[in-house]
């Protein structure tokens, strides 16, 4: 008989035994890059930009010589040029010349602040300037965006819009990111039916949920269906799963016995490391490697198995494609009393009150609607009476 | 020339000019519905579970006969039988009886409650109960979970796990939802490239930044690239992109000229309804019909552009996929103090410090990467002097 682990314990054993078994890296293009997360950290071989622009339409200027200038007393220019959008500034202005120059166009040598037109009044020569500028004021300098060399995005990124944007900025087209894990699911249970139930019989919830889970942490699915909860059929499965799959969830059965045979077939293929977590829902998981590849036993209950899912299956989903630790969404005070004492860590749905205070969504097992009616979940310590009314505590994205 | 509008007003006239527009729905198989917006009410046709359960392993009964049954005290049942997992419990218990049953199982009739088996000493025949069960203990009832009739999810809903597992549990493999708007994204400016860009040049950064925020809510994306501010240019981009596109974002040119052509091509097109908004950063945003669609000038700063897409964009997109208001993710205490005295109502990025405090991540105009470094943004009202260090707000999700 395996022992029951603490949660801090299955997971760091599971991020140790998983460690190696990344699923490797891929290129791909920016334009498919969303959602995935990068192999590397990208160093900026340039400076963004890649020369001094002007932040407003105005005029260039050396801001030394509008020191002093001010709203009855300003200060006269030589308008040396305009420079067109888009072109490159190859001429420098000398002290007490300016040129015309629009928001985002390139200041010339000689410059080193622009003023809005809004503080100028000038003809085709001469300008004079009604406000002093420091240096730098209304400029963009070269590399202040990204500096060559600069870490611009580090690894293990989730590639976003805004990352998407620096990597066009630097004009990478194609980023090293990590490879999909294909994660087979395996539904098991006599009670499970893909079809229309009988009476006694349900459908099939945890495909559904567990590859759409999958699928949103970045994953390929491989989604191998419901089976019996009979030894040969699950050990059929798992076997055909481990040829393609780079892991494999097994969910269900939800009896004693059925959860003791997953656990057997786990061990018997290569090694099962614990069989049990002192948490709740989610007491009965199972976590091994077959064939240098992990599988997990989940809870058949769809809450029990999601919540397993979002905090077991993902330390190993975190560790191969680098993600960063799990942090919570915000932190929230509680609306009502939440009691606990079965010395096991407790992880409750909730949702936010008008007042946005976290109130709890206690539930009977099986039940998966309360799932999509959450707006995140708490954590409720081992060995406490609970959490009162009022606790400041911290709520997590399901 | 057209007003300049507050936000609130700009977003009320967007919703209003493109409530007609939605581009309609489509069927899914919910295997390929994360992420898609449901674009009706799901109301169960049946009860889920479709049968009373149990959540334990153990003994079926009718609680009435555990009252007063205690450690030292059992009560004495008759063992009536077993039932097989996922089948039909077709017989129903006398008083005084009890079955076997595993969790999941379906509870026989004249049965309202289980006992786990760690509660119980029993023989083949005969079953000693050593604690009494309230009716409905250790029981998910007919329709706990979703009862037939209820609205199990509301139109409008984003499609995430918990929903895919409610539709499975429903026995729904295909669901109608909102088309995928197809928006088409034209970046114009004498400065912005496609390839290196020379001196004075720049490359396209807001084409690969708002596809990747487009597709992120759902949409697809017509790339049509770089275009010089030209009005033939533009007026020919603009045309071809609404052959195809549901709606249209001009970003950019960045200087005044650019984009008073860019109001004056939509105006000619079609009718613009405003230019300018009374925000920072995003003054210079253009909203118009042009043949039934809509048609965006976004600034040509990248940071801007994703605000006024974040802010005003997305309440057409919103409005058409019948997506709920935006809300913010959280609270959060300032960590300094923010001056403010634009008279705009002002958007900051904004990162959380190791003590959850909101740091906000000042910078200057045309700056990308504060937008990959930020983990969301703050509001500072309109007419204000900032808000001070200590000041309770909201923070949004970018």
């Amino acid at each position: 008989m395996l022992n029951v682990l603490n949660r801090e314990d299955a997971v760091a054993l599971v991020r140790e035994k998983t460690a190696s078994l990344s699923p490797g890296t891929e290129k791909v293009n920016i334009r498919d890059a969303g959602g995935r997360i990068l192999a590397c950290d990208i160093v900026s071989s340039e400076n963004v930009p890649s020369f001094d622009r002007t932040t407003v339409d105005g005029y260039a200027v050396n801001a030394a010589d509008t020191f002093g200038a001010g709203a009855s007393i300003p200060a006269q220019f030589e308008i040396a040029g305009e420079i067109p959008m888009g072109e490159k500034a190859d001429f420098a202005i000398k002290r007490g010349q300016c040129v015309k120059i629009s928001t985002g166009g390139m200041l010339p040598a000689g410059a080193d602040a622009a003023v809005m037109v809004e503080h100028t009044d000038c003809d085709e020569d001469l300008c004079l300037i009604y406000k002093s500028a420091a240096p730098y004021e209304n400029i963009t300098r070269k590399g202040d965006d990204i500096a060559e060399g600069e870490t611009a995005l580090k690894k293990g990124t989730v590639i976003g819009p805004a990352q998407t944007g620096v990597l066009a900025a630097l004009g990478i087209t194609e980023v090293e990111v990590c490879k999909k894990p294909v994660v087979a699911v395996i539904s098991t249970g006599d009670e499970i039916v893909t079809g229309s139930p009988e009476p006694g019989q349900i459908r099939d919830v945890n495909t559904f949920l567990l590859s759409a889970a999958l699928k949103q942490y970045g994953c390929d699915v491989f989604g191998y269906g419901a089976v019996a909860d009979k030894r040969d059929e699950i050990e059929t499965a798992l076997k055909e799963c481990l040829k393609t799959a780079d892991a494999v969830i097994i969910s269900g059965g939800s009896s004693a016995g059925a959860r003791d045979m997953t656990a057997d077939i786990i061990g018997s293929l290569g090694k099962a490391y614990f069989h049990g977590i002192a948490m709740k829902p989610g007491k009965p998981t199972i976590f091994g490697i077959v064939d240098n590849k992990p599988v997990f036993g989940l809870p058949g209950h769809p809450l029990a198995a999601y919540f397993v899912f979002r905090l077991i299956v993902t330390a190993y989903l975190r560790s191969v494609m680098n993600l960063p630790d799990d942090k919570p969404l915000c932190e929230g005070t509680l609306a009502a009393n939440i009691p606990s004492n079965h010395g096991r860590e407790e992880f409750l749905c909730v949702r936010f009150d008008e007042n946005k205070k976290i109130v709890p969504l206690h539930t009977k097992s099986g039940i998966i609607s309360v799932l999509s009616e959450a707006q995140g979940f708490i954590r409720i310590p081992r060995n406490t009476e609970g959490l009162g009314k009022g606790t400041v505590t911290e709520v997590f994205s399901l």
